[in-house]
Protein backbone atom coordinates (compact mmCIF):
# COMPACT_ATOMS: atom_id res chain seq x y z
CA UNK A 1 0.00 0.00 0.00
CA UNK A 2 1.61 3.28 -1.19
CA UNK A 3 1.73 6.04 1.56
CA UNK A 4 0.86 9.84 1.02
CA UNK A 5 2.12 12.93 2.71
CA UNK A 6 -0.38 15.52 3.14
CA UNK A 7 -0.12 18.52 5.08
CA UNK A 8 1.91 16.66 7.61
CA UNK A 9 0.89 13.64 7.72
CA UNK A 10 1.69 10.43 6.35
CA UNK A 11 -1.05 8.59 5.21
CA UNK A 12 -2.25 5.75 2.65
CA UNK A 13 -3.02 7.02 -0.61
CA UNK A 14 -6.14 5.94 -1.07
CA UNK A 15 -6.87 8.19 2.05
CA UNK A 16 -5.04 11.31 0.63
CA UNK A 17 -8.42 13.69 -0.04
CA UNK A 18 -9.00 17.29 -0.36
CA UNK A 19 -11.68 19.08 -0.33
CA UNK A 20 -13.67 19.89 -3.61
CA UNK A 21 -13.15 23.72 -2.43
CA UNK A 22 -9.16 23.48 -2.75
CA UNK A 23 -8.02 26.22 -5.01
CA UNK A 24 -6.09 23.22 -7.11
CA UNK A 25 -9.38 21.49 -7.94
CA UNK A 26 -11.41 24.08 -8.75
CA UNK A 27 -9.11 26.76 -10.08
CA UNK A 28 -5.57 24.73 -10.86
CA UNK A 29 -4.49 27.67 -8.39
CA UNK A 30 -1.26 25.59 -7.94
CA UNK A 31 2.34 24.13 -8.79
CA UNK A 32 4.09 21.09 -9.12
CA UNK A 33 7.47 19.23 -8.83
CA UNK A 34 8.53 15.79 -9.99
CA UNK A 35 11.73 14.33 -9.14
CA UNK A 36 12.77 11.30 -9.95
CA UNK A 37 14.50 8.62 -7.30
CA UNK A 38 17.34 6.47 -7.91
CA UNK A 39 19.02 3.76 -5.75
CA UNK A 40 16.33 5.02 -3.09
CA UNK A 41 17.43 8.58 -3.72
CA UNK A 42 16.56 11.88 -4.80
CA UNK A 43 17.75 12.80 -8.32
CA UNK A 44 19.16 16.48 -8.22
CA UNK A 45 16.94 17.70 -5.91
CA UNK A 46 18.35 20.92 -4.96
CA UNK A 47 17.47 22.32 -8.90
CA UNK A 48 13.84 20.75 -8.28
CA UNK A 49 13.17 22.55 -4.91
CA UNK A 50 14.31 25.94 -6.67
CA UNK A 51 12.04 25.95 -9.13
CA UNK A 52 9.33 25.14 -6.85
CA UNK A 53 10.40 28.12 -4.58
CA UNK A 54 10.57 30.29 -8.14
CA UNK A 55 7.46 28.66 -9.04
CA UNK A 56 5.10 29.28 -6.00
CA UNK A 57 7.02 32.72 -5.64
CA UNK A 58 5.70 33.60 -9.07
CA UNK A 59 2.12 32.58 -8.24
CA UNK A 60 2.07 34.15 -4.02
CA UNK A 61 1.87 30.66 -2.46
CA UNK A 62 3.59 30.70 0.64
CA UNK A 63 5.36 27.41 0.70
CA UNK A 64 4.24 26.13 4.88
CA UNK A 65 7.87 24.12 4.77
CA UNK A 66 11.14 25.51 4.31
CA UNK A 67 12.88 23.22 1.35
CA UNK A 68 15.17 21.85 3.27
CA UNK A 69 11.91 20.39 5.46
CA UNK A 70 10.30 19.83 2.36
CA UNK A 71 13.35 17.59 1.14
CA UNK A 72 13.33 15.62 4.71
CA UNK A 73 9.31 14.62 3.94
CA UNK A 74 10.57 13.60 0.63
CA UNK A 75 13.38 11.34 1.76
CA UNK A 76 11.03 10.08 4.60
CA UNK A 77 8.05 9.21 1.97
CA UNK A 78 10.46 7.78 -0.44
CA UNK A 79 12.21 5.42 3.30
CA UNK A 80 8.52 4.81 3.88
CA UNK A 81 7.45 3.29 0.83
CA UNK A 82 10.86 1.00 0.00
CA UNK A 83 10.84 2.82 -3.07
CA UNK A 84 14.60 2.54 -4.86
CA UNK A 85 13.41 3.24 -8.83
CA UNK A 86 10.69 5.72 -9.50
CA UNK A 87 9.43 9.50 -8.84
CA UNK A 88 7.84 11.58 -5.72
CA UNK A 89 5.24 13.81 -7.02
CA UNK A 90 4.67 17.07 -5.37
CA UNK A 91 2.06 19.42 -5.27
CA UNK A 92 1.03 22.57 -3.46
CA UNK A 93 -2.26 24.50 -4.16
CA UNK A 94 -3.28 27.98 -2.30
CA UNK A 95 -5.48 25.53 -0.25
CA UNK A 96 -9.03 25.53 0.63
CA UNK A 97 -11.43 28.21 1.03
CA UNK A 98 -14.92 28.35 3.05
CA UNK A 99 -16.76 29.20 -0.33
CA UNK A 100 -15.22 29.52 -3.73
CA UNK A 101 -14.39 33.01 -5.22
CA UNK A 102 -11.85 33.78 -7.43
CA UNK A 103 -10.14 36.07 -5.00
CA UNK A 104 -8.80 34.05 -2.26
CA UNK A 105 -9.06 34.86 1.37
CA UNK A 106 -6.28 36.35 3.19
CA UNK A 107 -5.82 33.99 5.67
CA UNK A 108 -5.72 30.86 3.41
CA UNK A 109 -3.64 28.05 4.35
CA UNK A 110 -1.74 25.82 1.45
CA UNK A 111 -2.55 22.41 0.98
CA UNK A 112 0.82 20.51 0.34
CA UNK A 113 0.85 16.87 -1.06
CA UNK A 114 3.61 14.26 -1.93
CA UNK A 115 3.26 10.88 -3.39
CA UNK A 116 5.30 8.77 -5.16
CA UNK A 117 5.14 6.30 -8.12
CA UNK A 118 7.67 3.02 -8.17
CA UNK A 119 8.57 3.56 -12.31
CA UNK A 120 11.99 1.70 -13.79
CA UNK A 121 13.74 4.07 -16.27
CA UNK A 122 17.23 3.17 -15.95
CA UNK A 123 16.57 -0.06 -18.05
CA UNK A 124 13.42 0.37 -20.62
CA UNK A 125 13.27 0.02 -24.13
CA UNK A 126 12.16 3.88 -24.66
CA UNK A 127 15.41 4.48 -23.04
CA UNK A 128 17.46 1.57 -25.68
CA UNK A 129 14.97 2.29 -28.72
CA UNK A 130 13.66 5.44 -28.79
CA UNK A 131 10.95 7.12 -28.93
CA UNK A 132 8.46 8.70 -31.57
CA UNK A 133 7.19 12.20 -31.05
CA UNK A 134 4.20 13.38 -33.10
CA UNK A 135 4.40 17.78 -33.01
CA UNK A 136 1.03 19.31 -32.12
CA UNK A 137 0.07 23.37 -31.56
CA UNK A 138 1.46 24.74 -28.83
CA UNK A 139 -2.28 25.44 -26.64
CA UNK A 140 -0.88 26.57 -23.52
CA UNK A 141 -0.96 29.94 -21.48
CA UNK A 142 1.70 32.78 -21.90
CA UNK A 143 3.19 31.64 -18.10
CA UNK A 144 5.05 28.10 -19.33
CA UNK A 145 7.92 29.06 -16.88
CA UNK A 146 5.32 28.70 -14.35
CA UNK A 147 5.41 24.90 -13.22
CA UNK A 148 1.62 25.00 -12.56
CA UNK A 149 -1.17 22.11 -12.60
CA UNK A 150 -3.22 23.63 -15.41
CA UNK A 151 -2.03 20.97 -17.35
CA UNK A 152 -5.04 20.45 -19.58
CA UNK A 153 -3.58 21.50 -22.95
CA UNK A 154 -0.19 19.20 -22.21
CA UNK A 155 -2.66 16.36 -21.50
CA UNK A 156 -4.79 17.05 -24.56
CA UNK A 157 -1.35 17.21 -26.72
CA UNK A 158 -0.31 13.96 -25.31
CA UNK A 159 -3.13 11.79 -25.92
CA UNK A 160 -2.93 13.19 -29.75
CA UNK A 161 0.48 11.92 -29.77
CA UNK A 162 -0.62 8.60 -28.31
CA UNK A 163 -3.48 8.19 -30.77
CA UNK A 164 -0.56 8.84 -33.40
CA UNK A 165 1.21 6.07 -32.32
CA UNK A 166 3.87 8.87 -30.52
CA UNK A 167 5.30 8.80 -26.84
CA UNK A 168 5.20 12.37 -26.67
CA UNK A 169 3.97 15.22 -28.26
CA UNK A 170 6.59 18.53 -29.36
CA UNK A 171 4.56 21.45 -28.88
CA UNK A 172 4.78 24.71 -31.61
CA UNK A 173 4.12 28.17 -31.38
CA UNK A 174 4.91 29.96 -34.77
CA UNK A 175 6.53 26.90 -36.91
CA UNK A 176 8.99 26.44 -34.11
CA UNK A 177 9.30 23.78 -31.21
CA UNK A 178 8.74 25.23 -27.79
CA UNK A 179 9.20 22.18 -25.74
CA UNK A 180 7.49 18.49 -24.92
CA UNK A 181 4.45 18.07 -23.45
CA UNK A 182 6.55 16.89 -20.19
CA UNK A 183 9.90 17.09 -21.38
CA UNK A 184 12.62 19.71 -22.74
CA UNK A 185 13.26 19.32 -26.75
CA UNK A 186 16.52 19.16 -28.30
CA UNK A 187 18.06 18.67 -31.61
CA UNK A 188 21.68 18.23 -32.51
CA UNK A 189 23.29 20.07 -35.37
CA UNK A 190 26.80 20.23 -36.67
CA UNK A 191 26.77 22.97 -34.31
CA UNK A 192 26.23 20.53 -31.30
CA UNK A 193 22.98 20.95 -29.59
CA UNK A 194 20.34 23.43 -29.90
CA UNK A 195 17.57 23.62 -27.11
CA UNK A 196 15.27 26.50 -26.39
CA UNK A 197 16.56 29.54 -24.64
CA UNK A 198 14.32 29.95 -21.39
CA UNK A 199 11.38 32.75 -20.88
CA UNK A 200 7.94 32.43 -20.48
CA UNK A 201 7.41 30.46 -23.31
CA UNK A 202 8.89 27.41 -21.68
CA UNK A 203 9.33 25.44 -18.30
CA UNK A 204 12.94 25.48 -17.34
CA UNK A 205 14.01 22.10 -16.91
CA UNK A 206 15.72 20.81 -14.07
CA UNK A 207 17.06 17.59 -16.34
CA UNK A 208 17.54 19.49 -19.70
CA UNK A 209 19.72 21.99 -17.41
CA UNK A 210 21.60 19.50 -15.96
CA UNK A 211 22.16 17.85 -19.72
CA UNK A 212 23.22 21.31 -20.57
CA UNK A 213 25.83 21.16 -18.51
CA UNK A 214 27.06 18.07 -18.84
CA UNK A 215 27.60 18.70 -22.39
CA UNK A 216 29.33 21.79 -21.90
CA UNK A 217 31.61 19.60 -19.71
CA UNK A 218 32.50 17.27 -21.97
CA UNK A 219 32.89 19.54 -24.83
CA UNK A 220 29.58 19.49 -26.68
CA UNK A 221 28.62 22.41 -27.44
CA UNK A 222 24.80 24.18 -26.22
CA UNK A 223 23.29 26.48 -28.27
CA UNK A 224 20.37 28.31 -27.08
CA UNK A 225 17.79 29.14 -29.84
CA UNK A 226 14.63 28.36 -31.34
CA UNK A 227 14.37 25.48 -34.12
CA UNK A 228 11.58 24.47 -36.38
CA UNK A 229 10.12 21.69 -37.09
CA UNK A 230 11.49 21.21 -40.22
CA UNK A 231 15.23 21.99 -39.04
CA UNK A 232 14.48 19.31 -36.19
CA UNK A 233 13.53 16.67 -39.01
CA UNK A 234 16.62 17.12 -40.73
CA UNK A 235 18.76 16.79 -37.45
CA UNK A 236 21.20 14.84 -36.80
CA UNK A 237 19.45 13.17 -33.50
CA UNK A 238 16.71 14.68 -31.48
CA UNK A 239 16.14 13.83 -28.01
CA UNK A 240 14.09 14.87 -24.59
CA UNK A 241 14.77 15.51 -21.22
CA UNK A 242 12.41 15.20 -18.20
CA UNK A 243 12.50 13.24 -14.21
CA UNK A 244 10.53 10.64 -15.60
CA UNK A 245 12.26 9.54 -19.03
CA UNK A 246 16.06 11.72 -17.63
CA UNK A 247 17.18 11.67 -21.58
CA UNK A 248 15.73 9.79 -24.22
CA UNK A 249 16.55 9.98 -27.90
CA UNK A 250 13.61 10.95 -30.36
CA UNK A 251 13.90 8.55 -33.35
CA UNK A 252 10.71 9.64 -35.18
CA UNK A 253 9.24 12.93 -35.38
CA UNK A 254 5.50 12.69 -37.27
CA UNK A 255 6.54 9.27 -38.44
CA UNK A 256 9.60 10.39 -40.66
CA UNK A 257 12.93 8.97 -39.24
CA UNK A 258 15.62 11.14 -37.26
CA UNK A 259 18.90 10.66 -39.06
CA UNK A 260 19.11 6.72 -39.23
CA UNK A 261 16.45 6.07 -37.04
CA UNK A 262 18.05 4.85 -34.23
CA UNK A 263 19.10 6.19 -31.17
CA UNK A 264 22.36 8.79 -31.82
CA UNK A 265 25.80 8.88 -30.12
CA UNK A 266 25.28 12.39 -28.72
CA UNK A 267 21.73 11.53 -27.13
CA UNK A 268 23.08 8.16 -25.72
CA UNK A 269 26.34 9.48 -24.32
CA UNK A 270 24.57 12.29 -22.35
CA UNK A 271 22.01 10.02 -21.45
CA UNK A 272 25.27 8.08 -19.62
CA UNK A 273 26.67 10.98 -17.92
CA UNK A 274 23.34 11.95 -16.75
CA UNK A 275 22.42 8.59 -14.79
CA UNK A 276 26.76 8.86 -13.82
CA UNK A 277 25.59 12.59 -12.26
CA UNK A 278 22.51 11.77 -10.77
CA UNK A 279 23.94 8.18 -8.54
CA UNK A 280 26.86 10.85 -7.60
CA UNK A 281 24.72 13.62 -6.28
CA UNK A 282 21.50 11.98 -4.98
CA UNK A 283 20.65 12.82 -1.87
CA UNK B 1 -24.82 23.63 7.35
CA UNK B 2 -24.48 23.80 3.58
CA UNK B 3 -25.19 20.50 1.38
CA UNK B 4 -23.40 19.26 -1.89
CA UNK B 5 -23.50 17.05 -4.21
CA UNK B 6 -20.82 14.47 -4.96
CA UNK B 7 -20.72 11.50 -7.12
CA UNK B 8 -24.91 10.92 -6.65
CA UNK B 9 -24.67 11.33 -2.82
CA UNK B 10 -25.74 14.55 -0.81
CA UNK B 11 -22.92 15.35 1.83
CA UNK B 12 -22.54 17.98 4.13
CA UNK B 13 -19.97 20.76 2.14
CA UNK B 14 -16.78 20.32 4.25
CA UNK B 15 -17.34 16.31 3.68
CA UNK B 16 -16.66 16.51 -0.09
CA UNK B 17 -13.85 15.61 -0.68
CA UNK B 18 -11.66 14.12 -3.82
CA UNK B 19 -8.67 12.13 -3.95
CA UNK B 20 -5.49 13.94 -4.88
CA UNK B 21 -5.28 11.46 -7.73
CA UNK B 22 -8.23 13.30 -9.29
CA UNK B 23 -7.13 14.60 -12.64
CA UNK B 24 -9.14 18.39 -11.61
CA UNK B 25 -6.84 18.43 -8.87
CA UNK B 26 -3.78 16.74 -10.70
CA UNK B 27 -4.21 18.22 -14.33
CA UNK B 28 -7.21 20.79 -14.42
CA UNK B 29 -8.68 17.88 -16.37
CA UNK B 30 -12.35 19.36 -15.53
CA UNK B 31 -14.76 21.39 -16.84
CA UNK B 32 -17.42 23.62 -14.77
CA UNK B 33 -20.45 25.71 -15.17
CA UNK B 34 -22.07 28.13 -12.66
CA UNK B 35 -25.91 29.07 -13.04
CA UNK B 36 -27.70 31.70 -11.31
CA UNK B 37 -30.93 30.86 -9.02
CA UNK B 38 -33.16 33.76 -8.76
CA UNK B 39 -36.72 32.98 -6.69
CA UNK B 40 -35.48 29.22 -5.76
CA UNK B 41 -35.07 28.66 -9.06
CA UNK B 42 -32.66 28.10 -12.02
CA UNK B 43 -31.81 31.15 -14.42
CA UNK B 44 -30.87 30.03 -17.80
CA UNK B 45 -30.66 26.36 -17.50
CA UNK B 46 -30.81 25.11 -20.79
CA UNK B 47 -28.24 27.32 -21.85
CA UNK B 48 -25.69 26.32 -19.13
CA UNK B 49 -26.31 22.50 -19.64
CA UNK B 50 -25.78 23.16 -23.48
CA UNK B 51 -22.38 24.81 -23.04
CA UNK B 52 -21.69 22.08 -20.41
CA UNK B 53 -22.28 19.38 -22.78
CA UNK B 54 -20.35 21.46 -25.62
CA UNK B 55 -17.19 21.90 -23.14
CA UNK B 56 -17.52 18.08 -21.56
CA UNK B 57 -17.27 16.67 -25.43
CA UNK B 58 -14.33 19.31 -26.37
CA UNK B 59 -12.34 17.49 -24.35
CA UNK B 60 -13.75 13.70 -24.22
CA UNK B 61 -15.42 13.24 -20.67
CA UNK B 62 -18.50 11.35 -20.69
CA UNK B 63 -21.28 13.05 -18.49
CA UNK B 64 -22.22 10.27 -16.31
CA UNK B 65 -25.88 11.89 -16.03
CA UNK B 66 -28.54 12.75 -18.68
CA UNK B 67 -28.80 16.89 -18.83
CA UNK B 68 -32.18 16.60 -17.61
CA UNK B 69 -30.64 14.36 -14.60
CA UNK B 70 -28.18 17.07 -13.85
CA UNK B 71 -30.92 19.81 -13.39
CA UNK B 72 -32.34 17.58 -11.15
CA UNK B 73 -30.04 17.34 -9.04
CA UNK B 74 -29.29 21.35 -9.37
CA UNK B 75 -32.67 21.76 -8.62
CA UNK B 76 -32.79 19.06 -5.36
CA UNK B 77 -29.07 20.70 -4.15
CA UNK B 78 -31.42 24.03 -4.17
CA UNK B 79 -34.08 22.77 -2.20
CA UNK B 80 -31.85 20.84 0.27
CA UNK B 81 -29.84 24.13 1.08
CA UNK B 82 -33.56 26.25 0.63
CA UNK B 83 -31.53 28.55 -1.49
CA UNK B 84 -33.33 31.59 -2.85
CA UNK B 85 -30.84 34.11 -4.72
CA UNK B 86 -27.66 32.46 -5.17
CA UNK B 87 -25.65 30.26 -7.68
CA UNK B 88 -24.95 26.27 -8.07
CA UNK B 89 -21.50 25.37 -9.22
CA UNK B 90 -21.07 22.54 -11.12
CA UNK B 91 -17.94 20.69 -11.90
CA UNK B 92 -17.03 17.93 -13.92
CA UNK B 93 -13.59 16.12 -14.27
CA UNK B 94 -12.26 13.21 -15.39
CA UNK B 95 -11.95 11.14 -12.38
CA UNK B 96 -9.45 9.83 -10.54
CA UNK B 97 -7.18 7.09 -11.47
CA UNK B 98 -5.26 4.37 -9.38
CA UNK B 99 -1.46 6.63 -10.35
CA UNK B 100 -0.66 10.04 -12.03
CA UNK B 101 -0.29 10.19 -15.74
CA UNK B 102 -0.72 12.38 -18.33
CA UNK B 103 -3.02 9.23 -20.10
CA UNK B 104 -5.83 8.70 -18.17
CA UNK B 105 -6.92 4.93 -17.76
CA UNK B 106 -9.71 3.67 -19.93
CA UNK B 107 -11.82 2.99 -17.50
CA UNK B 108 -11.93 6.15 -15.49
CA UNK B 109 -14.99 7.49 -13.95
CA UNK B 110 -15.78 11.42 -13.75
CA UNK B 111 -16.13 12.92 -10.77
CA UNK B 112 -19.04 15.44 -10.16
CA UNK B 113 -19.60 17.71 -7.68
CA UNK B 114 -22.10 20.29 -6.86
CA UNK B 115 -22.62 22.71 -4.20
CA UNK B 116 -24.96 26.48 -4.06
CA UNK B 117 -23.34 29.72 -2.74
CA UNK B 118 -25.93 32.31 -1.33
CA UNK B 119 -25.60 35.68 -3.14
CA UNK B 120 -27.40 38.11 -3.30
CA UNK B 121 -27.26 39.90 -7.08
CA UNK B 122 -30.85 41.56 -7.72
CA UNK B 123 -30.31 44.39 -5.66
CA UNK B 124 -26.47 45.44 -4.77
CA UNK B 125 -24.50 48.56 -5.14
CA UNK B 126 -22.65 46.76 -8.23
CA UNK B 127 -25.41 46.69 -9.76
CA UNK B 128 -27.13 50.50 -8.55
CA UNK B 129 -23.90 52.06 -8.86
CA UNK B 130 -21.50 50.11 -11.48
CA UNK B 131 -18.31 48.80 -10.88
CA UNK B 132 -14.61 49.44 -12.20
CA UNK B 133 -12.61 46.67 -13.88
CA UNK B 134 -8.36 47.29 -15.13
CA UNK B 135 -7.34 45.79 -18.18
CA UNK B 136 -4.50 43.14 -17.95
CA UNK B 137 -3.00 41.04 -20.41
CA UNK B 138 -4.57 37.91 -21.66
CA UNK B 139 -2.19 35.19 -20.71
CA UNK B 140 -4.84 32.23 -20.48
CA UNK B 141 -4.86 29.24 -23.07
CA UNK B 142 -5.78 28.91 -26.32
CA UNK B 143 -9.14 26.83 -26.13
CA UNK B 144 -10.96 29.52 -24.16
CA UNK B 145 -14.37 28.43 -25.70
CA UNK B 146 -13.73 25.28 -23.25
CA UNK B 147 -15.01 25.99 -19.66
CA UNK B 148 -12.23 24.20 -18.53
CA UNK B 149 -10.95 24.54 -14.74
CA UNK B 150 -7.77 25.84 -16.06
CA UNK B 151 -8.25 29.14 -13.80
CA UNK B 152 -4.76 30.05 -12.44
CA UNK B 153 -4.55 33.24 -15.42
CA UNK B 154 -7.99 34.44 -14.61
CA UNK B 155 -7.43 34.46 -10.90
CA UNK B 156 -4.29 36.01 -11.42
CA UNK B 157 -5.51 38.81 -13.10
CA UNK B 158 -8.67 38.99 -10.66
CA UNK B 159 -6.05 39.73 -7.95
CA UNK B 160 -4.35 42.16 -10.16
CA UNK B 161 -7.47 43.88 -10.92
CA UNK B 162 -8.56 44.12 -7.09
CA UNK B 163 -5.11 45.16 -6.13
CA UNK B 164 -5.76 48.06 -8.54
CA UNK B 165 -9.36 48.87 -7.16
CA UNK B 166 -11.13 47.39 -9.60
CA UNK B 167 -13.95 44.59 -9.33
CA UNK B 168 -13.14 42.59 -12.85
CA UNK B 169 -10.42 42.20 -14.68
CA UNK B 170 -10.46 42.79 -19.11
CA UNK B 171 -8.31 40.77 -20.49
CA UNK B 172 -6.82 42.52 -23.36
CA UNK B 173 -5.02 40.43 -26.71
CA UNK B 174 -3.02 42.59 -29.27
CA UNK B 175 -4.65 45.42 -28.31
CA UNK B 176 -8.68 43.93 -28.33
CA UNK B 177 -10.62 43.18 -25.30
CA UNK B 178 -11.22 40.03 -26.11
CA UNK B 179 -13.59 39.01 -22.27
CA UNK B 180 -13.65 39.54 -18.67
CA UNK B 181 -11.73 37.43 -16.15
CA UNK B 182 -15.25 36.00 -15.61
CA UNK B 183 -17.63 37.99 -17.86
CA UNK B 184 -18.46 39.10 -21.20
CA UNK B 185 -17.42 42.20 -22.01
CA UNK B 186 -19.46 44.79 -23.67
CA UNK B 187 -19.34 48.73 -25.02
CA UNK B 188 -21.96 50.36 -26.07
CA UNK B 189 -20.66 52.50 -28.70
CA UNK B 190 -23.48 55.08 -31.78
CA UNK B 191 -24.00 51.71 -33.60
CA UNK B 192 -25.38 49.93 -30.72
CA UNK B 193 -23.74 47.29 -28.28
CA UNK B 194 -20.49 46.09 -29.51
CA UNK B 195 -19.11 42.41 -28.27
CA UNK B 196 -16.17 40.39 -29.69
CA UNK B 197 -18.01 37.66 -31.66
CA UNK B 198 -17.18 33.54 -30.57
CA UNK B 199 -14.44 31.79 -31.39
CA UNK B 200 -11.80 29.49 -29.70
CA UNK B 201 -10.40 33.29 -27.95
CA UNK B 202 -13.39 33.29 -25.88
CA UNK B 203 -15.65 31.70 -24.02
CA UNK B 204 -19.39 31.57 -25.17
CA UNK B 205 -21.21 33.62 -22.55
CA UNK B 206 -24.67 32.28 -21.74
CA UNK B 207 -25.34 35.63 -20.03
CA UNK B 208 -24.07 37.38 -22.77
CA UNK B 209 -26.10 35.60 -25.47
CA UNK B 210 -29.63 36.36 -23.79
CA UNK B 211 -28.38 39.70 -23.11
CA UNK B 212 -27.75 39.90 -26.92
CA UNK B 213 -30.63 38.44 -27.84
CA UNK B 214 -32.63 40.50 -25.77
CA UNK B 215 -31.11 43.80 -26.93
CA UNK B 216 -32.01 42.72 -30.66
CA UNK B 217 -35.58 42.01 -29.37
CA UNK B 218 -35.76 45.52 -28.21
CA UNK B 219 -34.38 46.98 -31.22
CA UNK B 220 -31.15 47.66 -30.03
CA UNK B 221 -27.98 46.70 -32.90
CA UNK B 222 -25.57 44.28 -31.69
CA UNK B 223 -22.42 44.66 -33.30
CA UNK B 224 -20.14 41.07 -33.17
CA UNK B 225 -16.60 42.59 -33.21
CA UNK B 226 -13.65 42.97 -30.82
CA UNK B 227 -13.09 46.53 -29.95
CA UNK B 228 -9.97 48.09 -28.30
CA UNK B 229 -9.44 49.20 -25.10
CA UNK B 230 -9.22 53.04 -26.58
CA UNK B 231 -12.61 52.65 -28.14
CA UNK B 232 -13.76 51.29 -24.58
CA UNK B 233 -12.43 54.14 -22.98
CA UNK B 234 -14.50 56.69 -25.54
CA UNK B 235 -17.38 54.53 -25.05
CA UNK B 236 -20.94 55.90 -24.21
CA UNK B 237 -21.21 52.98 -21.86
CA UNK B 238 -19.48 49.67 -20.85
CA UNK B 239 -20.93 46.72 -19.08
CA UNK B 240 -20.52 43.00 -18.27
CA UNK B 241 -22.54 39.88 -18.36
CA UNK B 242 -22.07 36.76 -16.59
CA UNK B 243 -23.95 34.64 -13.95
CA UNK B 244 -23.04 35.71 -10.86
CA UNK B 245 -23.36 39.35 -12.12
CA UNK B 246 -26.24 39.13 -14.50
CA UNK B 247 -25.55 42.74 -16.26
CA UNK B 248 -23.52 44.83 -14.36
CA UNK B 249 -22.11 48.59 -15.92
CA UNK B 250 -18.72 49.44 -15.58
CA UNK B 251 -18.03 53.34 -14.78
CA UNK B 252 -14.19 53.20 -14.76
CA UNK B 253 -11.97 51.62 -16.76
CA UNK B 254 -7.88 51.48 -15.56
CA UNK B 255 -8.98 54.55 -13.39
CA UNK B 256 -11.06 56.88 -16.74
CA UNK B 257 -14.41 57.12 -16.44
CA UNK B 258 -16.92 56.25 -18.95
CA UNK B 259 -19.33 58.23 -20.51
CA UNK B 260 -20.35 60.37 -17.52
CA UNK B 261 -18.92 58.18 -15.10
CA UNK B 262 -22.29 56.49 -14.00
CA UNK B 263 -24.59 53.29 -15.00
CA UNK B 264 -25.90 54.16 -18.53
CA UNK B 265 -29.42 53.72 -19.75
CA UNK B 266 -28.76 50.92 -22.60
CA UNK B 267 -26.90 49.04 -19.75
CA UNK B 268 -29.66 49.42 -16.98
CA UNK B 269 -32.45 48.52 -19.01
CA UNK B 270 -30.96 45.51 -20.60
CA UNK B 271 -29.69 44.84 -16.67
CA UNK B 272 -34.12 44.83 -16.28
CA UNK B 273 -34.99 43.19 -19.66
CA UNK B 274 -32.36 39.96 -18.71
CA UNK B 275 -34.36 40.52 -14.34
CA UNK B 276 -37.28 40.14 -16.17
CA UNK B 277 -36.04 37.71 -18.72
CA UNK B 278 -34.94 34.93 -15.76
CA UNK B 279 -38.19 35.11 -13.53
CA UNK B 280 -40.21 33.96 -16.54
CA UNK B 281 -38.03 31.10 -17.62
CA UNK B 282 -36.12 30.12 -14.55
CA UNK B 283 -37.13 26.66 -13.99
Amino acid sequence: MSIAYLNGRFVPLEQAQVSVLDRGFLFADGIYEVAAVIDGRLVDSASHLARLERSTGAIGIALPLSLAEVEAAQKELVARNGLTEGLVYLQITRGADATRDFLPSPGIAPTLVMFVQAKPFLDVPAARNGIAVATMPDLRWARRDIKSVGLLAQAMAKRAAAEAGAQEAWMVEDGFVTEGASSTAFIVTDEGIVTRPYSQAVLAGCTGAALNALAEESGIAVIRRPFAVAEALAAREAFIASASTLCQSVVRIDGQAIGDGKPGPVAMRLRALYIDFARRTAV
